[in-house]
């Protein structure tokens, strides 16, 4: 059979705009001799749909839209679909909508296959909405027997995981039933997997591992559609694959981008052996050795370029303040939305260095971007002397240091205001973990880049920017980093350094890790690693108000992870 | 058996202080000859611990804090107890963690109840966490047959809802069980039920129908033991009580404070015969016609003083604009805080109307509160002057408007850093939900105090304030609702009379209902409502950068409500 994995970038709520795609997509595989097109879980309406999916309207629009699509299937000698879609749950108790893959022939619905494991965990919040399957069945497509599962249902096999996530592995329960298949149907298993899986950090390994786990125990062909493209946090990498039974790689569609592959099951070589992706091959040859770091770079890229495309807007504007992290975050922009749509802002004060400004202008001039300066200086002593009566007295601190940052946010929000171009905001993880940013202030914008990236990451990544020829200036990523609010001042006054500071927090953050057991394992004073904790913790309401993070690692603050604020921790 | 409902305010986490609470109810009801004294739903940790319970750590302390409890019965005379803690899962698949209803007797945990129905809707998460019970069981307290469920567990009677949001009924499996029991045993049926469950206009009365239609229908004696106390956004009301087979109240807690109430089940009389809870009776009749009026006052002060006590502050900062949210909001601060411990700072510009500064500042007289002035005029002028080169050309308009907030936010908050008084945020539901709000201007804040009040009801709750005399000044209530962010501003200018908005807005977000739909039941323009919607829509991304809101509705903005930002809005 010749399957077509139809790998589209839909957004949440837009079903015109989704079911054109489904129709292009389609039209072209068909055109292409398909005889199957399948597309990812709930494309119909876009993933993740959140509490769209407690309104009526909405599932009655999906069901609309399945119509539509099931009709380009009418004449019998079309390609059949697969595609995920929401739809009202019957009646009785439970949740009011079901997760569906539905196979669509002959211009009729020829099975509806309802998802079971509904993840609920970090950024997701399935069985908030969705009744599960009670069971599973085997069905035919084209005459053929396969096995249709969505997303998670593939995930929870015993020989992969130490810890199962849920009681029942679906892909068990349909393989028993094809053990017991006539012999002439039972030679060939055929597994499909319908898929909106985000992408993090390491997560492309996991899943050809474990896909290629389940290939092998089952004897399978196994195909994963996974959904492409950005919906707010969750970047969506695609990377949708076939996989024969020895887990060879029979069909790969490129990463974070849309991408249409047809293979044939009875006539399928590795895709090593064949001429088919060999753009995709050399590319990976190219960026060899630095897979994660292209991967983060083509994730935040996208990731910027679909929250703004899909609110609406074309341009973006940030501060750029000569330090790291705007200049990656600039550098993304460009990427993201054109040169000729990204503004830069440099906002000195009293205490910015020479270097600032200057290293600001060299990166907008690497970058071709417009670049322009506001000195907040006249505002902040407005501000200055408007406080006189509250501040007499005291000495300077935080309270003043705050100041510089919340009037370059200000500036910042009164251009965007103006000209509808989308403020980024370019803080990294290690300084929303330990609270070393300013609400209202630098925290201000639509969307925060690299929010999921600690600062080491930061650099890391500046010089695979770099890679071929500098970007970022050379001054930018050698200066020690420093939030420049008061005289002198470096990051280290009040943290230390970030290679010691970043493996605290990540075992911290992503690992749940003790004190005691962070103290251990990076091998620094348990005492050090309270203080860091307590920051941590103090922080949180800050970052309950940030903006959304466009996630790239498996616990990025956000949706995902949700802590109380007045709360007491015994650290 | 003589029962005590033990009425407590836990903060998440805080192991240490909710065991000296505990410890301390139980000492009284000891004293008081109590043989069962009942403790509301995971008051080892305090509801809602979140993702707090994704920790070894967490769960560990817990176990520890319970064998601490443990103790206390140790003695074969001392009353026993029926607690809720957080418990690790047994080994296998599935969640992590159980949420118990632990007996303990004689120094030893005598049967442990996990929570069956784990509520995963509006605010609730607990099927992130928890793995649900397969079976309920009856135990024995002091040789006597009882029934323990948790919460949700006693939600869910197929009688009383429409449509069951869980297959099963665990109330009904223990009661068959129960039917089954020897007849000298049978006789006197008694179902426990420990609660966290949160204050929301209605839900009083919903609560005591659905446990009365089942103390009727199961011909048993109902206790109910809540949860009092704010933690974050959710205010739970307490409100704890017992009632008989006829479901006439025979025990009865007070509402949004801590409280222990201790009653017979041989020799219990409906509380409206006794002198028990006089006082609450009075308190009932001396509000009668304004009891949800009332009840949201209560929560919205009790909300406040314990978000900024839990977070280990004492003071509040708020800025006044003589305007009627930010009256009412000082007003609650005063109730909440004590008028020491709360600070006004009224910041006109050159917009302000001369009534803005008297009414404030006659506020602040009425409630007894330090009122400072800080014009932002000169403020406000550095801007403009900063921003010429970017604003040349072009004619005032939100730009200009919004520096405004964003110079009185940075006040604020800098008077905020300097004397540690949180900021308090005054805006309202109408406002939050329409988008007529300063994201880092009005909206800069600790907590959102109001903001699930439409401005209907502020109005309404501003004359329940001013019931035994003038505290928020008559000029404040009278005149029209204004931003006074240009010339002669009036809301209506933007926005249709809230008369008309609210009601539209209500059905949008808390009944989900459509645009038709709600142009039939308001009897209004579909092309309004449309408008309405829109506006609704493209303000989520202020939404999700703002405050936690004390939630007081059925449907709050927060985290009981999960919209996504990039997405297309088919209205």
């Amino acid at each position: 059979m010749r399957i077509a994995l139809a790998q589209i970038n839909p957004t949440v709520g837009d079903f015109t705009g989704n079911l054109q795609k489904i129709r292009d997509f389609y039209l072209r595989a068909s055109s292409d001799s398909a005889e199957l097109v399948i597309f990812p879980e709930l494309a119909i309406c876009g993933y993740p749909p959140a509490d769209l999916l407690e309104k009526d309207s909405f599932l009655r629009r999906a069901e609309e839209s399945l119509d539509e699509v099931k009709r380009l299937t009418a004449d019998s000698e079309s390609p059949a679909i697969l595609i995920g879609t929401p739809a009202f749950a019957q009646d009785g108790a439970g949740k009011r909508a079901r997760n569906l893959a539905v196979l669509l022939e002959g211009g009729d619905v020829r099975y509806a296959q309802q998802k079971m494991l509904l993840p609920f965990y970090d950024v997701f919040d399935e069985q908030r909405y969705f009744e599960p399957a009670a069971h599973q069945e085997l069905t035919t497509v084209k005459g053929q027997p396969v096995a249709i599962t969505i997303c998670e249902d593939a995930w929870n096999d015993k020989m992969f995981w130490p810890r199962q996530n849920y009681p029942v592995d679906p892909i068990e329960e349909l393989m028993k039933q094809w053990s017991v298949l006539p012999p002439h149907l039972a030679g060939h298993r055929l597994i499909l997997n319908i898929s909106a899986s985000p992408y993090w950090h390491g997560k492309t390994e996991v899943r050809r591992r474990m896909i290629g786990a389940l290939a092998k125990r089952h004897r399978a062909t196994v195909v994963m559609v996974n959904q492409v493209g950005a919906n707010d946090s969750l970047v969506f990498d695609g990377d949708s694959f076939a996989m024969n039974a020895n887990a060879e790689v029979i069909a790969q569609a490129c990463e974070f981008a849309e991408d249409l592959v047809i293979f044939d099951t009875e006539n399928a070589r590795s895709v090593a052996d064949t001429k088919q992706h060999a753009d995709i091959a050399a590319k990976a040859q190219q960026s060899a050795g630095e897979p994660e770091c292209e991967r983060t770079w083509s994730a935040l890229v996208l990731g910027t370029r679909d929250y703004l495309h899909k609110c609406g807007f074309r341009k973006a504007i940030l501060g750029l303040s000569g330090g790291i992290d705007s200049a990656l975050v600039a550098a993304i922009a460009v990427e993201a939305l054109g040169k000729e749509n990204v503004q830069g802002v440099g906002m000195p004060s009293e205490f910015s260095s020479s270097g600032s400004v200057s290293d600001a202008e060299q990166l907008a001039n690497n970058l071709g971007i417009t670049f322009s300066i506001a000195p907040i200086r006249a505002i902040h002593d407005a501000f200055t002397k408007e406080l006189e009566p509250f501040f007499a007295g005291t000495t300077f601190g935080l309270a003043e240091e705050n100041i510089q940052p919340r009037a370059r946010g200000t500036l910042l929000m009164a251009i965007s205001n103006k000209t509808g171009a989308l403020v980024l905001t370019t803080g990294n993880k290690s300084e929303m973990a330990v609270g070393y940013c300013t609400l209202y202030g630098d925290m201000v914008g639509a969307l925060a880049v690299i929010a999921d990236l600690y600062k080491t990451e930061v650099y890391a990544l500046s010089r695979y920017v770099n890679r071929k020829g500098e970007v970022i200036p050379e001054g930018t990523i050698t200066k020690p980093p420093s939030a420049e609010l008061r005289p002198g001042q470096k990051d280290t006054d009040s943290l230390p350094p970030y290679e010691i500071l970043d493996p605290i927090l990540r075992a911290y953050i992503e690992d749940y890790e003790s004190a005691e057991e962070i103290a251990k394992s990076q091998d620094v004073d348990v005492t050090l690693v309270r203080q860091v904790i307590r920051l941590v913790e103090i922080a949180e309401y800050k970052r309950q108000q940030a903006a959304p993070v466009l996630k790239v690692s498996k616990k990025a603050f956000g949706m995902g992870r949700r802590f109380p604020i007045a709360a007491r921790r015994e650290v």
